[in-house]
């Protein structure tokens, strides 16, 4: 039988302490030395606090195990926390440490700046997509490839179109998650800076400055529409991800063919089946987003606290918030690699448009006939020309020639352009243009 | 034994046609007609046509149980509109009519014509929200009471705060509602204007403009990052509601009292107890929101759809958008009535700051004991004369001023503003300012 | 612009009663009509009690209008249907009405005989699917196609074996259903029979046992696990479906073409593209089921009510539990359709299993060579042989037979019987044996 | 700046491999080793096959980095550890290894085998629950609290009761959760045991037999179903702790004060408000089960999977439902621990009790008055005298007795009953009874 899964069931915020503990602290400790800077500028410590406060802590080696017990004690990583760093603190120093700020002012700030680099690196990694997108766009704006609507062909366009799509889609994922602020929190043990009164807002502002995060308009506790606006928008981008893993997925099965997944060591490899490459991004593109899916319904959920502190509803936000972005990481280093060495394959686009025997043609082919044949008979010869085709595995340009209501009435190369799906993607080109403008000027 | 339930079951799209019928012909009908009028303009109709189309169609009478029951054949609205609108209809007009478009582009645009006249009915409740929330924040913005941190009474704030925080909740939801874009949809059976070349983008940013919706950068078939912005922000406004009934909720309680909903015929009374008056408008918004949140779980869940259209992704939006929007409307127009009739109740608040003996105020007491008394006795003290002020029902600025250990040390004027919460509501009152700054700025 | 959507926007409960209004009242009535008849044979209420409010109210024609409008401001339906029951009761009648219960006893017990004929017409057609199902897997169980994992194309496997799968997991979910009691409520206004004291648990039972309700340990006003119990295994039905509906839109692609949903009038035609037959029916399934998992998260979200009465929690489950069980019933009916009439394509499966010039099976051909060649040598030549034979258009076995190093160490009739996908479906003739014996077990 | 979050952005699989990657890697031995003893068993291996695996391998340090980077290209974790445990084998031995099995195989069956010991453990710490729940009810059956309807207080019940709402939930959820199978998975590449033929079944029926997990009708390779039965009976459970966490934490508000956590070294305590214990378990129930709802709407959206092999909704499965067992686990620790040590208060019950002046009770004393004096004025009087006796602060008995339209017509004794919300607590002490019989008897 197998060991215990875990030796000890962990809470939500133990979880985050047990997996990001040091990176916690870290933050933590950024927060709470802007907060004495912040102070010590405004006169409300001694000048040189922060400076000594540093020294003390910055090279403290915090025990990470006792800061994921104490999370199950007192309800969230600040507590045990700003127990450990004061019991390293000289006594003159204790009482300057933490000073006027809540656990809440601690965790959610931490947070945000825990957040903020991995945002960075979602924008840099959605950029990668873009520029990847962009490529693929300029190299395929004449690819032809049949459009498929509930999964049946349907009429032609372009594969350029396709990636265009995918790159709006990732972009403007992109442009939102830009768009979200990461706010500092500090407002004291009920948010109104209890103790502090005109200088409050004035060290929330300062202590935003320098950990390089927004300054709300108030302390927001129990107002989460920061994290909602946060959380929907990484969920934005995770749905982009997995609509492009969605479709590679389709375009990859075996009996499509159109595109392959960049091949990579080990990636896709089956052992047992030497013919299969599977589409192994995809599946772990599509895994994370469900799971950020899930995630979100958490802070949806959750937006709604009471008072002037959540009961479990904000201790609830912590790890999917945490894991949404770097699930979203993940599934984005997966669709970077994948939009920059997706295989394509023009010829086996080609070889699927003409699957059908012409029969996709058959709406232009049809628009040609009506004014020499009339409308009615104009697309029922389309159509029983596409099944002859289709049977007979012939050109349905050949047998449209050689109908005998069509003969002498429509001329060869006519037909010709009508059966010729590069000839009716419509505005396709001019798609991928202005995507292209819209995409190089965000 | 009750009857059926319903007569026929329906499935999703269904529903949205039997409840919203006649509105959902009239938004299809607007689309086609401004396709119409559009091409016209482009010299693609002959003259006339759109005026010819309008007068056989606007005073159609639509079969609503067909088109009903269309969409259980067809999969959407689209094609059982059609299919009546062209059976009305002259023969040579009939080809004139939906002639490029797809059904996608009938039903998305006629969601975001439906949606329009409700965003701005959204935007109206949630600016009286905000006016409603302003006067209340003005009025109590010296209205003292406890701060509760999960639940627990913890320090004095201002009811003028707890206000403030509501209203911006509720209005940063408003302008993220207000950012969204409700665009257009046309891009015919697989998204590049098949059969309209160049035409296509002209087209779809003439029908946008003709019906006052966005113009997207290209047709966005199988690209939900619209939809998914536009679910996200109603659910953000539903997260705001139910905030604010889940304070007043908790402010109503009997043993609290602080707040009560305002009267009104038939609101919140018990038959059998005539004592109650049930928060109901809290219940009720509660109710929606929470309905609000499933119907977003499922369009985060349906933002990746497959290659040229939705298989059944797509199906899956309709009803949850609209019904979000419809109980959101409902959530806010009840979060108006609350905010506008809220009974306010000063002094309950002072009563529950006096239940804890004063003890929420041993923080204060215990700042200014520690300079003569030391920051450990300093403490202690003022926790031991909180509780025997709790216990024998006594000021606590009186017991304080009679302790041994305090006597002669401290002022009794200065113990009596130690212990007097109207004097350590902190950053209260500028919050107030702040807030009502960003409130009227945008 | 098209009408306002609808004229008075509506709350959760409100929508239900507006769609399903006269359904409600029937029901209600029935749970009040069976307290009185309980009450009656208890000896609380005069002979012939029951008999005069049956009299008086059965034909009673309700203002459904007025009942929509009063949920809105007393919180439920049971309220205004309590209040217009009563005036139309002659005065000595009234007080004998409603007699004990509270609002939430009439309108839970409702929710459940509502609920109660759909579950059962939810089990008949599950009934309907699994008979289908099994005659599928029996006409189908050495239908040879090929297994896809990934949906890549893998090993042989029978179309028998693909619908057994289908079959048990609707069966699972038939079973699951069938489990689920649908519990009378009866406790009074806080459950716990204020004024009835012994009679109290006697009188629950007693209207159960006349509503055919099952009768639970205690009223369950918020132990919301009997509708936990009931959503999530509305859910898994649904989830069956939607796997059924997810690999028949797989295998109805145009490039696989290996099933067909059944022609209908109407059923997925396509206007302008006639060579189109759209998976329409997959498509609602999919939609109806991704709908029914958000308002089953509506109702994992709703499982802790406070106290002894929901606050919103409760109000938010009818909608969802109601619309779950009316879009789960329109799913199996297509469900039901799509297996009793699906067609199925075994040549196009024939097809499908050589286009990779038979690599799919160079796993056993790679075994059956090792002995003679080495492990290693037999899996190079058994990939290299399917690569030729794929780009020549040739044969597997004759590929192979030719091979230079195979030549003379192994028999041609053996090479063929390894290239032969029939011979190497593994158990799939027990599983559908196996599959058969269970699902007609239950 | 805080450092970097973590080293390496992680996918799903690849988290669970980080965090659990030891237990993983034993759970996956475990499973080969009884596919290889099982086949031994039925002479498909040379006998002392299993022995030998097991010497080389339940001692091989698996290198869990790789592990877990394996995830990441190939997919899912067996990958990667069947590479590493056949290269960890004498070159004889490699091949009967992981023989006819696949990923999934592997996969799900070490997830069922870390899960099963976390079910037993779960099972008893609700039989603790139980047990403690029990002890609380008997304790309490005649301990008078008012119940609360909307958080209005409404009519007396009894702790008992409460207690007993809260344990019936709990053991419903334990009954559900003890009925859940858990099943091996054997059915190689495509579910069909390729090359197995007649022996597939009996392989799959012995291994379950060997690793104590049950043995389902077939593979379940994409039939999810066993896996939405398990992950809804853990959110079933995670709901029933919560309703107790939002419970208790209502109950334990300043204002109300009739329960309180049990006290616990640093459980609770405010370092800066020393009145405060915050109800600490309460919201770390509640931030668990919220994130199991979370969980499990990734578990309802990825019920359908395709054809024969998931494409990433299977890889989405694996964290939220560990995840889910372990918050649980947690969750429940923390209710067994609340439900062992609550701290009840009846004397704060009875002063809630008494806040109305009495107008909980108005509603018997109208019934008392009624024979006397009219409905219509036995209510009205009812209603005033608790009115008077609030705002007097006295008894509200008392003031009936002197009240003009009364005195003389009710006898004192009888109004003093009818006063006395411990008279009116009506099937409370049947109903602990009949919860008792029921808890018992499971």
């Amino acid at each position: 039988m197998p060991a215990a899964l875990i030796q000890h069931p962990f809470m939500s915020a133990d979880g985050l302490a047990a997996t990001h503990g040091q990176a916690l602290v870290e933050a933590m400790l950024a927060f709470e030395l802007a907060l004495a800077e912040t102070q010590e500028a405004e006169g409300a410590l001694p000048a040189g606090t922060r400076q000594r406060l540093r020294e003390c802590l910055t090279n403290h080696t915090f025990d990470l195990e006792a800061l994921a017990s104490g999370v199950a004690s007192g309800g969230n990583a600040a507590i045990p926390f700003v127990k450990q760093a004061r019991a390293a603190l000289p006594d003159d120093l204790k009482r300057y440490f933490h000073q006027g700020a809540t656990s809440q002012d601690v965790v959610d700030s931490a947070l945000m700046l825990l957040l903020k680099p991995r945002l960075a690196r979602l924008d840099a990694l959605l950029v990668r997509c873009r520029k990847a997108g962009i490529a693929l766009m300029q190299a395929h704006d004449q690819t032809v490839m049949v459009g498929r609507t509930l999964m049946q062909q349907a009429l032609p366009t372009t594969f350029g179109v396709r990636v265009a799509q995918w790159t709006l889609g990732l972009e403007q994922a992109r442009r939102r998650l830009a768009g979200v602020a990461l706010p500092v929190q500090f407002g004291g043990a009920v948010g109104v800076h209890s103790g502090w009164d005109d200088l409050g807002l004035t060290l929330m502002d300062g202590i935003a400055e320098r950990l390089g995060l927004a300054a709300p308009v108030l302390p927001w506790h129990t107002d989460r529409q920061p994290i909602h606006a946060l959380g929907t928008a990484l969920d934005a981008a995770a749905g982009a991800a997995e609509k492009l893993a969605l479709d590679v997925a389709l375009l990859t099965q075996t009996e499509l063919g159109e595109v392959a997944e960049p091949a990579g060591e080990g990636m896709g490899e089956s052992s047992s089946m030497p013919h299969k490459r599977n589409p192994v991004r995809c599946a772990l593109i599509r895994g994370a987003a469900r799971q950020v899916h899930g995630h979100t319904t958490v802070l949806l959920n959750a937006a709604a606290q009471p008072l002037e502190r959540g009961l479990g509803e904000w201790h609830a936000e912590w790890s999917p918030l945490i894991d949404s972005a770097l699930l979203l990481e993940g599934a984005l280093e997966q669709a970077a690699v994948l939009l920059e060495g997706l295989e394509v394959k023009p010829e086996a686009m080609q070889r699927n448009l003409a699957i059908t025997g012409g029969a996709i043609m058959a709406e232009p082919v049809a628009k040609l006939l009506a004014p020499a044949l009339g409308q009615d008979a104009a697309k029922r010869i389309a159509a029983e020309a596409a099944e002859t085709a289709r049977r007979a595995g012939r050109g349905y340009a050949e047998v449209l020639a050689e109908h005998a209501e069509i003969s002498g009435k429509v001329a060869a190369d006519e037909l010709a352009r009508a059966c010729d799906p590069r000839l009716y993607i419509g505005s396709s080109q001019q798609q991928v243009g202005r995507a292209l403008t819209w995409l190089t000027s965000g």
